[in-house]
């Protein structure tokens, strides 16, 4: 034999190597995308021309984002429902709001990590935007159930808000666009880069053997076929598409015919159970397999549905560091909480 | 004249600086003490020698404090109530905890910042320390309606729990009391030096002359009686103590005869609206009027109330940064929230 043990390795390492970057083009081509390192080009993705990032309107953001006053009760914040602590959700079936209410469709509360990433906002995708999206929960009756203008009453009821708002808008003034563009703002940077953008961007041990198995099951099965771009979901797809849901529920999409239902991010899957937009899954190897079932007609096996469930667990991404914030004081003329 | 206007001055600013000391000397002699600057001063204060403070412990009990996931619903964390970004309450009248329920008494949630102070926990003084009360809220069925035995069930089923536990107990074992101990040792750290705190410690200038003369009525008029130590409260007093406290509610402490209750500590007081065991009242001169008749029999001028306002104001103390914690992820086998 001429091949010693060292060549043999360095051969099987070149040969992982090249399958590696094999795997890279394959899943760029199927329209996998990493989040970009470059922060200019970060930036670019994530900004909104029409209400552009500042730090200013990152920090009043994220006050806002922590702040219950925003809800009639005083007491639900966006991050009740979207915890940063908790992979952006709130990690129970139908979501519950104002009055301990669950969501009459028993819609489950999407991760507000890298949403900025989405096409569609919304189960249903009616709003594209971030900006428009946050103006959603905070009225709706079941979730913060806060009318616009009492939401403007008691945010400018604070000095501290006041302040704020005169720091990131040149005429101070305060309405409920606003506070709900400067909480997109804040929503706007929730981005989780990790493993597997390393590994798109050319670092080929970023992934384990088994994930990038895994990531070759979950393209060769046309899984990207809704989940793909940076976010791995975001856009409208019929749902479900070949055989009807099982676990439906009552309210809910129906799940016996093609609703067109927003894709939800794979990112940081692992930590948003439970699954589904009715969050009736709580396994994630059953998820997939589902998935796999309703969406492709597909049967996976066993070895198959763990190596993809391999992947999607490395599809965990480094969360942005937040200071909790201390909220602006309120005053005795700041509209109090009401919990009817 | 001999006095030339610079001798004028510094005369002035003498008296200024002696009155100041005499009023430091006064707050002494009544009780009052600053949190220590020193460092080993204060760990000797707030450490409990049965559950000493360590570093893995207190970043254990902030995941533990901030996880919604100790509640049988899975959507009131410690922090929901004693947020610590609002001045350690939740801006409440009563507090309102599982299913929307409030407090049966109407009882007021208190701040959780320089609790460590007290020498009672609970508004009826039952507990001494806070490991103890600790347990209460996280069982109360108004509150986070939770088992001993399916909270151990939910952090054990945790690996990055189990983690934890072991960094912080040599046999890692994990029980309710240690869930318990490790979020008291968090909130020993929560304490917040301010202003008040400095003049305490001889910087003459750290409050300005109307809240020395708040600081003067304050001690004159008699409410350091109860309203005494570091926390400027934490005792058990007889309430109301000479005249009946007119804003009762139906459930809580009558109103109409002596019982004892804890003092509430006045740090921080102008962030933890609205006020009194029953959070009644909303505004802080009201507020302090009302102390005045109550427990003094004292009718405050409106001179002396503007003063004593200014006073309190200046015990707002600086929050310890904390970052929000990343909390270990659920698993298959976690038991699933439960809101009903």
């Amino acid at each position: 034999m001429k091949y010693t043990l060292m060549s043999i390795v360095a051969i099987v390492a070149l040969s992982t190597l090249g399958s590696a970057n094999d795997l890279v083009d394959q899943a760029k081509k199927v329209g996998l995308e990493p989040i970009p390192s470059d922060k200019q080009a970060l930036m670019k993705l994530i900004d909104n021309p029409k209400n552009p990032i500042t730090d200013a309107k990152i920090e009043l953001g994220k006050k806002l984002y922590f702040d219950p006053r925003l809800s009639k009760s005083g007491l639900i914040s966006c991050n009740t429902c979207h915890n940063l602590g908790l992979g952006g959700t709130d990690g129970v079936g139908a979501a519950i709001g104002h009055k301990w209410t669950a969501n009459p469709h028993h819609l489950n509360s999407p991760t507000v990590y890298n949403a900025v990433f989405m096409r569609s906002q919304f189960w249903d995708g009616r709003d594209p935007h971030l900006e428009q999206q946050a103006q959603g929960p905070m009225q709706a009756a079941p979730e913060m159930a806060i009318s616009p203008e009492l939401a403007t009453q008691r945010i400018s009821s604070m000095p501290g808000y006041v302040e704020a708002f005169k720091g990131v808008y040149s005429d101070g003034k305060i309405t409920f666009e606003r506070i709900a563009d400067s909480i997109a703002v804040f929503e706007r940077t929730l981005v989780t880069p990790g493993r597997y953008d390393a590994f798109l961007s050319g670092d080929s041990k970023a992934l384990s053997a088994e994930e990038q198995s895994g990531l070759r099951v979950f393209i060769d099965k046309g899984c990207t076929s809704c989940h793909s771009g940076i976010a791995l979901g975001g856009t409208m797809q019929p749902f479900p598409a070949v055989k009807p849901f099982k676990h439906a529920n009552v309210g809910d999409f129906k799940g016996d015919k093609n609703s067109m239902v927003k894709v939800p991010t794979l990112r940081n899957i692992n930590e948003t159970t439970p699954y589904f937009h009715n969050g009736t899954v709580w396994d994630l190897a059953e998820a997939v397999k589902i998935m796999g079932e309703t969406q492709l007609g597909v049967t996976l096996t066993e070895q198959e549905a763990v190596s993809m469930t391999a992947f999607l667990k490395a599809l965990e991404g480094k969360k942005p560091e937040i200071i909790y914030p201390q909220l602006p004081v309120s005053q005795t003329g700041t509209p109090q909480p009401d919990s009817n």
